[in-house]
């Protein structure tokens, strides 16, 4: 629990609030809603969480130069509704984005489904106003697609996870709505066959938009969820989706149907409506919140490797879930290597949560051999902060430290989260 | 002249130098063909200028993840073409790609022709190896779509002007190559006319590859340069490039010669042959050589407006060389807003230098206004650092200040890069 909850109007106000806290030494916790999964706005050293609530304005949308400037808690899927009655598009898509904040996907730097094509949040981000540590407003970047004055605090802002300021205004890249999509929903009897597809769409030159991987258990959670006629017979499905010119969807979609097939799909199918297109995409997008309901501790985690490693991390994950006798059901934006584990347990029983530990140090361990990272959308947090050395080594995590020493020199932005104790655990065991 | 030249041959090579530099306070200057326009590469405090043409080889092209990692020294354009070769698309085409080295442009985070559509050099590093102040070797991303395990160092050092580290190699991503590609060029009387036509031609939802502008001066001299028949009695020309599936391009390229039409173009004509549109593309990339063989001195910069203010741009460049009495051609990426207004003078006219500067002034401050900023692809070098505070006020020069400090607070790598003393003017004059 946070000591105090303040809810600032604009950024001359968190200005204050920084400075007094600064001053005062107290931590502050920017959040939007939460929704990120690596206990990156937990605040776990007491201290003020700053809300958004009230700064949650689509301030403009500039339809000359494709861009849209909002305020920090605007709602992502507002943002995507509202530049869309335009004719824009807003790629990132985060599967929170009901819910989450963009203020908060800019602080992590969120993913989402279709980043395989179009990108993260970090690729749409042009500009940002924030309050930094010392309470001093700054400006970076603008409706520029080229800027290089000086160094890009933009994109070094964006994923900092509120450690080295407070994001309080954002001017964001828009690009034409594509003219056409299409939603293919591919069925496989084996695991490996769905993920050595996905490297041969790659391979065939083909990105598309959307290129999600569900297993077995995964499948099952969500139809129980979302009922919407998943094939409860397959071990693996991929969720498909491709946008652009017609003539060029269609002929992409036809050439991915026959490497689907040729890779031992059972069946590929097109969505014949976008209300079905939409359904299969809602229900992947409840996959988290389906694999909850199944028992009282879901622990997901982002490990991400490169595409073509895909097929090997899912094998991996397979045999690690096995040694350590966990449930470990896997989904993911499999087109950008983006996996999400996810274990279903009960955080009561030390002894299985110790297994679980040990599996998920393992997946962390294969995702580096792979060329891989501990987190491809999720942020480090404080669930990953102790596995962050294994990806960046001393000298990369000693570089972060100085450039957050030198901008935050009193720790009080979101104290312990990326840089964490050694010898911490992720889960709290026992309670 | 810098007090000594060393070509290292790999990482741990350059660490070696770095240390040694470091331990005796020597200013080390990492150089690939000098090509930037911004004195960034010049070795104005002495020291060791660090070459690379030990390290120019092509370590992998990764078909599968879609990737090419390289060492510094790699000439740009050979890239380029390996990449081509397997049919695949490295889009950053700096007008220099010819003699630049890819560990330049990543240093300067360089533009060029395709950056509206496909994104500046920043957009294609994923992952990089470089050796930090202190002599420590750092591996930052990797062949991964998202990544947020901690800082984006990534996107720090790139554009960083070597003044954070030395690259020791990266690895960039690749895009599959578009199926078709058309070329056209678009005749105007009047250069707001072509102004008005990029602004239209975004407005109606079209992101063309490559949008580029000239005015008359730059036509006659790039067609007494180069002769490859541009039309010398046009006021401006805009040169117009898109990619992507046949059916589309066809389409947006009829879409697109009408807009100029009704912007008043008197002549729109498709490149009949591959020939005729790559000598076309390479005529324009000729201008900042043929404008510089009028006079003996070439200034040119790279103020950059978001693009809805193109036209107005244009039309305060043209008053204020007519207020200021010295000869602006203009040209550059109209489509994103990066103009490139070049004065040909002679730096040993000191009264003449004194009203070019005067004009420059005006034109940053003119860009500053309009949202833009003081450089778009040339990096701040030590030309553009007098001018650094207008863009990030003395906040944003604070933060990045503060960065540079914590890493390299010696100040040996590049250093009077980027910071400037305020008082500096950019011309040396009556030399």
């Amino acid at each position: 629990m946070p000591d105090a909850v303040v809810s600032p109007g604009s950024a001359e106000e968190v200005s204050e609030i920084v400075r007094f806290c600064r001053s005062e030494g107290i931590p502050i916790v920017p959040r939007g809603s939460g929704t990120n999964l690596s206990a990156g706005t937990t605040p776990t050293a007491g201290g003020v969480v700053l809300l958004f609530n009230r700064m949650n304005q689509i301030l403009e949308i500039d339809e000359e130069n494709l861009t849209v400037t909002v305020q920090p808690g605007v709602i992502t899927k507002d943002l995507i509704d509202a530049v869309e009655m335009r004719g824009l598009f807003y790629p990132p898509d985060p599967s929170s984005m009901k819910i989450s904040t963009i203020g908060g996907n800019i602080s992590e730097n969120s993913g989402g489904l279709r980043g395989l094509k179009y990108g993260v949040t970090k690729d749409y981000v042009l500009g940002l106003e924030a309050v930094m540590p010392d309470g001093s407003v700054i400006k970076t970047g603008g409706k520029l697609a080229k800027d290089v004055a000086g160094y890009d605090l933009t994109k070094l802002l964006t994923g900092a996870e509120g450690t080295l300021g407070v994001i309080t205004e954002a001017t964001l890249k828009l690009i034409p709505m594509p003219s056409s999509k299409k939603t293919m929903l591919a069925q496989f009897a084996a695991m490996d066959q769905a993920a050595e597809a996905v490297s041969a769409i790659i391979a065939n030159r083909i990105i598309p938009a959307t290129l999600e991987f569900m297993d077995r258990a995964t499948i099952r959670a969500v139809e129980d969820f979302a009922k919407v006629g998943l094939p409860l017979e397959a071990e693996a499905i991929l969720l498909i989706e491709q946008d652009g010119a017609e003539a060029a969807v269609n002929d992409e979609m036809q050439l991915m149907k026959e490497i689907c097939e040729k890779q031992g799909a059972f069946s590929v199918e097109l969505a014949k409506t976008a209300e079905e297109a939409n359904n299969l995409m809602t229900a992947r997008r409840s996959a988290l919140s389906a694999l909850a309901r199944l028992k009282p501790t879901t622990i997901l985690e982002d490990a991400t490797v490169p595409r073509s490693k895909v097929a090997e991390m899912v094998e991996a994950i397979t045999k690690i879930a096995v040694k350590h006798q966990v449930t470990i059901c896997t989904f993911g934006h499999a087109g950008d290597g983006n996996l999400h584990p996810t274990c279903i347990t009960d955080a009561r029983i030390t002894e299985e949560m110790h297994r679980v530990e040990a599996a998920f140090e393992e997946i962390f361990k294969e995702a580096i051999r792979l060329g891989g990272t501990i987190t491809g959308e999720h942020g480090v947090g404080e669930m990953k902060a102790p596995y962050l050395e294994w990806k960046l080594g001393a000298s990369g995590i000693n570089v972060m430290k100085l450039i957050k020493q030198s901008l935050d020199p009193d720790n009080i932005m979101n104290p312990n989260k990326i840089f964490g104790k050694s010898e911490k655990k992720r889960v709290v065991v026992g309670k």
